[in-house]
């Protein structure tokens, strides 16, 4: 059966949808700047469930999607929209104020207007749509398409702590009275993540990644997106994938941690390609930022190579997702 | 308990959102031009049924509804976005794609763009955001505020047609044999509405209308819409209503087809307000596009009044739903 990245491949050629394909739509704002834009759908029981989180976490995680997405691009964001849908019961509630707090309270940090939206009611499930639009100087939106040969690859952050945190959640640890903190830090990191709109926005100014993308749906698939759009491969290496620390709360196996690393989604941190020229110039910038360097762009298109203990193997897409 | 209207002007209110209220939200574009943006959620079983309609149809009504609030503001429709979510069995169907074809359809005849979007499954019903941005010029986008005591009210076209034809898909009349011109008229509007978007944006680029809305609720809904919006009231003439002509096919009785016109939504038309001076000053222009008054504007704050046979009754708001 046909995924979901398939079909709007497929869409994108039958119809010539130019501007279909990246984190989000580039379009010329003024002459100065281009406008960068996204939308994101979250559905009950498909991209989340109410027993496990909250309405306010979840108003803050649906911003923090489209949020993600929009660094991805070097984008700074400025405004947004969002739709939700509701059945009559959750509508009697204070729930639809309670999931507005939570995205007004993470739109306020990071300064995004909220501008308009839809409220409507549901037969039985919610479901919520997520609109960010950001800035980037002219011409300057940071692509998946932009990786080359010999660039290095790095991420922002510790990976595998959302996919960690939603395994805790299957597993109803909320019932457990006893949580310790590497638990709750991964519970968090599923329910709360944290978007790198700085982070993303400073990359876009300093204009350091050939290439960028978000890890929303995990490590290997999104590297895969953004080799087939650079029609590169890439090679990485094991023992520098950054693991979310808190993971030792749930593994003590290295082989399962760095399975959530490579294959868990929803970390959103962000995936970038770097010549070696740029980076040898400005080490510091990535030391002082935490950026870890994980491997480094190939000539097999298409084809992720992961390195461990100096054995070779190819890594399949395994991600939480394709969107 | 609240209604989506009473909730969004809370929310409105309490974060201070002030792009929010209005057809569209206004965005500052460029030095020249201004950025209108909408958005609308259309849920199966709240806003369509499948066993209705046809998903070529269905992706030709997203669309519209949103290209209408574009049109209500004044502004060419220039890009779009639209989320899906289906179900599984969906999915494995050519429904999706189906929907697409009737989206782009329409996108292609009045030259809008398909910019973005997201693919989706949900557990058992089919969810679609629909986002279209237009463009005006800057400070002329023609909001639901500026209907002034005095004003003239008009109605780009026929209304009542969409809702006659929910009536009749609702009583299961696609199970009947014979379906005469009228029926399948009424069918027809209600289906596949046509958003009013060159008329709208002729308005706007003439800057005829002192304030306008797209009559999506009904017009009793969507005038008190507008009256809210300017500090004004309203008096219309039952008389002067365009009632759809199609209507005579299912009711006989004038009071039965009025009630379509005043309280049924979906009819996508164009509802707003002109200076009387303006309006004598180019009637040939309202002729020629078949323009027709319904009434003028009256000191009587939010209050709506329908003069029938020269008896005077307040019109309630029963409009098909608030958005």
């Amino acid at each position: 059966m046909k995924s979901e990245f398939e079909f709007i491949t497929n869409l994108k050629n039958k119809y010539s949808l130019n501007k279909i394909g990246d984190d989000c739509a580039v379009l010329p704002k003024d002459s100065k700047t281009d406008l960068v834009i996204t939308t994101d759908l979250l559905v009950e029981d498909i991209d989340f469930r109410l027993l496990w989180t909250k309405p306010d976490f979840l108003g803050h995680k649906s911003l923090a999607v489209s949020l993600s997405d929009v660094a991805a691009m070097g984008g700074k964001p400025v405004w947004s929209m969002v739709s939700i849908g509701v059945p009559e019961a959750i509508w009697k509630t204070d729930f639809v104020e309670k999931f507005y707090e939570g995205y007004i309270r993470l739109a306020r940090k990071f300064n995004v207007e909220l501008i308009g939206g839809d409220v409507s009611k549901t037969p039985d499930k919610i479901v919520i749509d997520s609109i960010v639009a950001g800035e980037v100087k002219k011409g300057k939106a940071i692509l998946r398409s932009g990786a080359k040969v010999g660039d290095l690859i790095f991420v922002s952050g510790e990976l595998g702590g959302a996919s960690g945190g939603l395994k805790l959640l299957m597993d109803n640890i909320l019932n457990n009275e006893f949580i310790n903190i590497w638990l709750e830090n991964l519970i968090s990191r599923q329910l709360q993540p944290l978007p790198k709109s700085s982070i993303g926005r400073r990359l876009g100014f300093t204009q350091i990644p050939s290439a960028m993308i978000d890890l929303s749906d995990g490590l290997s698939s999104d590297l895969n997106h953004l080799c087939r759009a650079s029609q590169v491969g890439a090679k990485i290496y094991a023992e520098k994938i950054p693991i979310d620390s808190n993971l030792v709360g749930i593994s003590n196996s290295f082989e399962s941690r760095i399975n959530y690393a490579l294959n868990g989604g929803e970390d959103f941190e962000l995936l970038f390609t770097v010549s070696p020229n740029i980076f040898f110039s400005r080490e510091s910038f990535f030391i002082k930022r935490g950026f870890l360097c994980i491997g480094e762009v190939t000539a097999n298109a298409e084809i992720i190579e992961l390195i461990t203990n100096g054995e070779s193997r190819i890594l399949e897409s395994k991600g939480f997702r394709h969107s």
